[in-house]
């Protein structure tokens, strides 16, 4: 099932081959580029009928086939009549018509002979011998000319016109029901691994559950092209051949995931360059290094490597370019930012980096936080905002230098999220869900540094709320350090809620660990240095004459509750401080210690922005209190209460 | 067939009921939302496959249900062993292993008991006894935790959230294989109108072709809507109240187009207030003021005006926003710029006003520069780049005065186009599909309003190029004006084309036209006054000692050469004056009077952008020659020629 249960002991699997290059990104786009150059020229097209043609590329220009009016109609409600029998009406001798003179028209109506003009039913004046006019009209009046909108011959459209929803109206009206227009690129996915299983089979240890291919279908579909998944191919090499050269018969784009690197069962680059030819392999990006650029039987194929968040990068930078360009469409403008970092980000020299960042949008300004690098983590970039680009050849980047961000989001929600640094709390997610429900397009994002860590981002604007539980010397919680880290500016505390922090041990507390003492004799996991629960445990363990040294995993810091207790669950640690949600979300036991409050400070003229009210409406609200209630270890009595310090 | 002919004299049916009123669209806006609350409270959702879900709206949040990973796993390529083994480890004391001691593992292999620690491939050193390691390794170094990237039961998504592709592969690693989203509405279109016919049947005089319900299919994807076009319904009281009535029944809104006036045939008002309740008939702006916004069964029942361009303003402003917000989406936010009008533009006290205009992105701003009114000119639409919003209570915009501009096209289009302000020739039109060819994202826009006032719009920067054919005193082309508008700027004359001038007839010239004098004769029609074919034909007609008031249609006024040879065709005039391409296009006759010289003039900062380099590129390439040589009528020796005044 895994690879590892093969061979035991080593020998000739040790043989590794470390023939990847580093290709910088710019010459590896200019190599594939120009190797599918017949690629791009050999267009194809197809006729498709216009109804159904919203959004595609017209292939050929396109000329109206029918005039719209394609006949002379009333522009006006009221009678057609010839013009010449008008000549002598004017206000002080009315004319009377004959019944014969004139038809009624409704705007719209053809006007034929012998009528040459439209006279406005304001203007007519009904009497009981008929109906009166008071004024001439000349040739025409109120008649729209044949092709007065569109008229037969001329262009309507050129080619590489996108489809607009107006445009497919354009096109009916001038009889045109079919077009012509550029074909959609199709594109096989090919996952690739022994030890890689369905998302909808069961799996066991060992295992590896296919989730890229979903992220390539999406990214398929937003750059116009029309994606299909095949079956997971093991790592067997004549079967990847054999699956990689039928693909290239029937599709117009192959993607192979992964083997795209040199380890010992990472056949895609040989099998490519055996079936036809390896253009790049290996690129100056960090993570996406193990990537494949190749040509197979006239189609790009290209390997992909399977870390998701390398795979991602990979593809936006890659994939998505190549089917724009083949579905001919314009070079999508990369949604990026300028926005200045909070720390500095060391980078290396040799590749151009992707650093995930969670971007707040404070007093105008983009300011970014970097977050986790791991390129196996992707519900860090699903968490994150965006990409900072850091190019190679650059060290990286200072605090408060700026550079430039990768979108991840719409824009616009970046600009409505309250940014909220500081500590960990899983009502933090509730108060969240509440925004949503709220349906105000107000957002939550909160980044969990730890509460100290959290006041100190408020206080360099990193952030507009701090989550903050910090005891003070006076036995008090919070107001010391606000007034100290903030003296000379106004600012607000929220109470949020007590919390009962305690420790956290596996289900059935099987090892029957009771106070804080019970620590030094079991695997602890601790919070990071910072963190209010760290504060506390530290304050616990100093008021009961612990020494830290002997508590084992006293350094293994871990950044959220959630973590901790999934840390306990899994067994990796005996136990650890936390809040009773957290035991609860990941079936642990919970013995209580003691309790603690958790806070929000922003400054004073964040407080009265409509964003923060709404945090307000839904931190007092009454389902807020329910949820609390329901996940237990909370108290809501004093939560909105506010404390101005100027 | 056309309505005007049912009834031939009039009597009762000029009763009209006036009755429309004119409500503020913020008004009506805030009527209409309120009555349809409860509608919007009735939330429908469905469980779909995960892997369908792309850009689809969670109706619940989403918790994981599989750790990622759900196993301790190697981080790296090496070994996996038991981290007491190593302790003793390190360079100057190389620890030999047993083979029992470890196993092999790649990357995402588990790591199970007795293993807790990975060492990296580079530290291991093959000998021939085995292997040696010279590091020793803490408990669960180079291994990912369980959980390290998802935890199991972790908040993923809250409600509200659009889909993303990563947030599908995150879905799908999580093991959540099908999720709650909101259902997408779906909208009945109704077209009426005895005389609308579809577009896929033959029509003749006196019919409509029905296209705006191509216009609301594309808007309502656009929104995210499922849209249906039902069967036309002739102006027929019961048959209109039973499809209504159906629909209501069947579709979560239904779009009945028109009939929506107060007319005599305006049935879908009263049908509306008959099955349910009309909240709001006409509003406050201009085009489409005849709309209706009414509920019928528990469903919103929009009556949208006929004429295409009213059409399209009332969905946008009162559909669009219906459809998205029941679709969960967050309201778009409409792109719109700010942009200085180049005239003035009148507009009404009494309703907001959608103005059509060109914009020209001019040394980093946008300029409007206002096109045609009419609600029938859908074509002008398309043409335009958008709507300048005129708000109701202002009189107007001043010339030079800022307006908001709701964008029809990218912005980026707008950004990467010539605005090319001047005289009419077809030649424009190749030239701006060789553009498109090139695929360079540059892209042409022409408005034609002759060639003095093309100057002058140059003069005031609302414009890149200028196209003119002037007839300067001393009987050369173009360079005496410039040089008299441009005296202290620095100018580029560009040599377009030699064209021949003369008379457009009717195919075969059966009313015997052959020279200048003949137009006396015949009607004609003309050319907007500063249109260079206007001072030509002034010129000549001088020349030739004509007394302009005998010319019968002298001041009918065209303003291109397509819509004279049209007027020729369809014999709403006899002759006019104009260049042989068009008279071709329209299959008229052509009496060559002369050649004249059609040119291009912009500033030098603007020759030496990168958008000209590509039009001179285009102007002196062959296929520009070749298709000119088609059409006929033109010369392309000089084109291309450069001639600077500084």
């Amino acid at each position: 099932m895994c690879r590892s249960n093969h061979v035991v002991n080593g020998g000739y699997r040790m043989k590794r081959s470390f023939y990847l290059k580093s290709t910088d990104i710019e010459v590896a786009k200019s190599l594939y580029e120009k190797s599918l150059e017949s690629i791009f020229l050999s267009i194809k097209t197809e006729r498709i009928e216009t109804k159904d043609a919203y959004n595609r590329v017209l292939a050929q220009a396109v000329y109206a086939k029918r005039s719209v009016p394609f006949y002379p109609s009333a522009a006006m409600d009221g009678i057609a009549i010839n013009s010449k029998l008008t000549i002598e009406a004017n206000e002080h001798k009315p004319l009377l018509l004959n019944n014969n003179d004139y038809i009624e028209v409704d705007t719209g109506d053809p006007i034929l002979e012998p009528y040459d003009a439209v006279i406005m039913v304001e203007d007519c004046i009904e009497s009981e011998k008929g109906i009166q006019i008071i004024k001439s009209v000349v040739p025409w009046e109120n008649v729209r000319p044949i092709g007065e909108d569109i008229v037969e011959g001329e262009l309507l459209f050129p080619m590489e016109h996108v489809l607009r929803p107006m445009d497919i109206s354009v096109l009916m009206a001038a009889n045109l029901l079919t077009i012509e227009v550029y074909k959609q690129v199709k594109v096989a996915i090919i996952p690739t691994g022994t030890e890689i299983r369905s998302a909808y089979d069961k799996v066991e240890t060992g295992d590896i559950v296919e989730s890229n291919s979903y992220l390539f279908m999406g990214l398929s579909k937003e750059a116009y092209a029309i994606p299909t998944t095949l079956d997971i191919v093991p790592d067997d090499y004549d079967r990847l051949k054999e699956t990689i050269k039928k693909a290239s018969s029937m599709y117009d784009v192959v993607l192979v995931n992964a083997g795209s690197s040199a380890g010992r069962e990472d056949y895609t680059a040989s099998v490519i360059s055996d079936l036809g030819e390896v253009i790049v392999h290996g690129l100056a990006i960090k993570p996406g290094k193990p990537a494949i650029l190749g040509i197979v039987n006239h189609v790009p194929v290209i390997g992909i490597p399977g870390y998701p968040v390398s795979a991602h990068i990979v593809f936006e930078e890659f994939v998505t370019p190549l089917l724009l360009k083949m579905n001919h469409r314009p070079r999508l403008i990369q949604k990026t930012v300028q926005a200045t970092s909070t720390r500095r980000i060391v980078s290396s020299l040799k590749s151009k980096e992707y650093i995930r960042v969670k971007l707040g949008y404070i007093d105008g300004k983009f300011v970014a936080t970097p977050l986790a690098r791991g390129a196996g983590m992707m519900m860090s970039v699903v968490k994150s905002d965006g990409y900072a680009l850091i190019e190679k050849n650059s060290e990286g980047i200072e605090a408060n230098e700026e550079m430039t961000v990768w979108l991840n989001k719409p824009i616009e929600i970046i600009q409505n999220t309250i940014m909220a640094i500081g500590s960990h709390d899983v009502i933090m997610d509730v108060l969240n869900n509440l925004f949503e429900q709220s349906k105000l397009n107000y957002h939550i994002s909160s980044v969990h540094v730890g509460s100290y860590a959290g006041l100190l981002a408020l206080k360099r604007k990193e952030s507009h709320l701090a989550m903050t539980h910090l005891l003070d010397s006076t036995g008090t919680y919070n107001q010391e350090c606000l007034k100290q880290l903030f003296s000379n500016e106004s600012m607000v505390l929220v109470k949020g809620v007590k919390r009962i922090q305690g420790l956290i041990v596996k289900s059935g507390n099987p090892l029957k660990i009771h106070t804080i003492q019970d620590i030094v004799n079991y695997r602890f996991v601790n919070r990071q240095r910072g963190a209010g629960t760290r504060v506390l445990l530290d304050y616990w363990i100093k008021q009961n004459n612990i020494n830290p040294d002997l508590i084992e995993g006293y350094d293994k810091e871990l950044n959220t509750h959630l973590a901790v207790a999934a840390a306990v669950s899994n067994g990796i640690a005996d136990c650890g401080l936390g809040v009773y949600s957290a035991a609860k979300i990941m079936g642990c036991d919970f013995i209580p210690l003691g309790e603690e409050e958790y806070d929000f400070i922003c400054r004073k003229e964040f407080f009265e922005t409509d964003q923060m009210k709404q945090f307000m409406i839904q931190l007092k609200s009454e389902s807020f209190k329910q949820i609390c209630e329901q996940l237990g270890g909370y108290n809501t009595d004093c939560s909105g209460e506010v404390f101005e310090y100027a």
